[in-house]
């Protein structure tokens, strides 16, 4: 998965991961808390942007974080002990092949890992088998398909399609939340309910327009610049319209719209 | 604006309307109270869907709900008249203009409006006019261009994209909703705040899978079928897939995602 991992492993990309944590953290976050000493479970814990926010918003749980790269590991070990984060256990490992016993974990929180994988179904069925009964899934991810903006643009609109067919080329889905539901149900999980988190933003916002419209989504968007343009899916003018149009939404009479989904389920 | 009006005026449709108005209560309506004694005006009040709702959930207020068909406002009377609503005042009028003095109400609600005009900043400033110092507006209005669905399909996506541009042939944008902002702004409004209102659907949700994905957003686009495919904006058989398409989205494992946007603002 490493090399085909569309965000790429570099410092800055980890830094841009970073932004977007923070300023995401209460829209996603705010609303999970593990209670005191129950064993969780973070699976595809990528550069640990959100294995701090999780262990700070519960410190009396514990917390094992996973990811099958080490690189990215040695990232998130980093940040932990910069944040004095003390409560989380990193360990490489496969979701597909975790190195942990049946009904091992109280809680599984998976956080933008299902839309990079070719077979989602099969993840959260690997997942659920070390969780134990009664025990609990969250899930969030986004949905590149759930992005609009003011002004409108085709060039834009472009712009952001190649992302989302780089993603499948690589074997990933980036229309992914609006799937929650079924591929929890598919799964085999009880009670799935899905939660929306739509991020709005226009000129009375200005931290959200700096935060998430400039910083996390056209940044994430450019950062693929090249692969597309190289790839063939776009020609270099028009990428160069497409981003030149989606930082115009970030003017003060631009808007912009994008949606995660939360999903909830217990094995 | 009569015969181009995109959804028509048969009994049929004011029967979706009210379908629709049911459904959506209290995401688009819930936080909506006036004080006694103030002077409501409801403009493009239609078929009066929204003015019997308005009305109930301020019993003490008193609406002045216009609109420019006279038709309509029939249909309008008559309903007003089944739910026992006394608080509303009908009247033939043009938003352009208007048969009331300057700053005049204390509020004014327009719900699905600005969506079908060419000039709604011209609108809103309009309304501006017979707004008392102080006073509030509130505008909902739907945005097409919001709508996706799982399974995702290139025919259901086309027939929505009909919908939008035979309203904008009709001389509408149903992409307003994530305009408001910088209509709003543009039109003189003060404190301009915008609070998206999404309405997401899966299988756990039947009483919104017919309620909203079935009657409401589908059967709106079905009744322009004919429209579609008479003006050759679409071949009769993709046609057919796209409506096969969109009704697919309400199995069980489908999901659908369709924003409102609600505006507030001061004169």
């Amino acid at each position: 998965m490493a090399t085909d991992y569309v965000h790429g492993y570099s410092t800055d990309e980890s830094t841009r991961l970073a932004d977007q944590a923070a300023t995401l953290t209460d829209l996603l976050h705010g609303d999970v808390r593990y209670a005191p000493g129950s064993r969780v479970l973070e699976a595809g814990c990528g550069v640990g942007a959100q294995s701090v926010i999780l262990a700070a918003n519960s410190p009396d749980a514990s917390f094992t974080s996973v990811d099958v790269s080490a690189r990215s590991l040695a990232q998130a070990r980093r940040r932990a002990r910069e944040a004095g984060t003390a409560n989380v256990a990193f360990q490489q490992a496969d979701i597909f092949d975790l190195p942990f016993p049946d009904e091992h974990f109280d809680h599984v929180f998976v956080c933008f890992v299902l839309e990079h994988l070719p077979n989602p179904v099969e993840a959260l069925a690997a997942l659920r088998r070390v969780l134990r009964p009664g025990g609990s899934v969250t899930v969030i991810e986004g949905d590149h398909g759930s992005t609009y903006f003011h002004p409108d643009s085709a060039y834009a609109r472009g712009a952001v399609q190649c992302l989302v067919d780089l993603q499948r080329r690589a074997g990933g889905d980036s229309l992914i939340g609006r799937q929650l539901y079924p591929l929890l149900v598919r799964a085999g999980y009880q009670d799935v309910g899905v939660s929306p988190r739509m991020v709005y933003v226009d000129g009375s916002r200005p931290d959200l327009v700096e935060g998430f419209t400039r910083r996390t989504f056209t940044a994430m968007v450019e950062g693929v610049g090249e692969q597309a343009v190289g790839q063939g899916l776009v020609d270099e003018a028009s990428w160069a319209a497409g981003i030149r149009d989606l930082y115009r939404t970030a003017e003060d009479d631009g808007t912009f719209c994008y949606t995660f989904f939360k999903a909830a389920a217990t094995r």
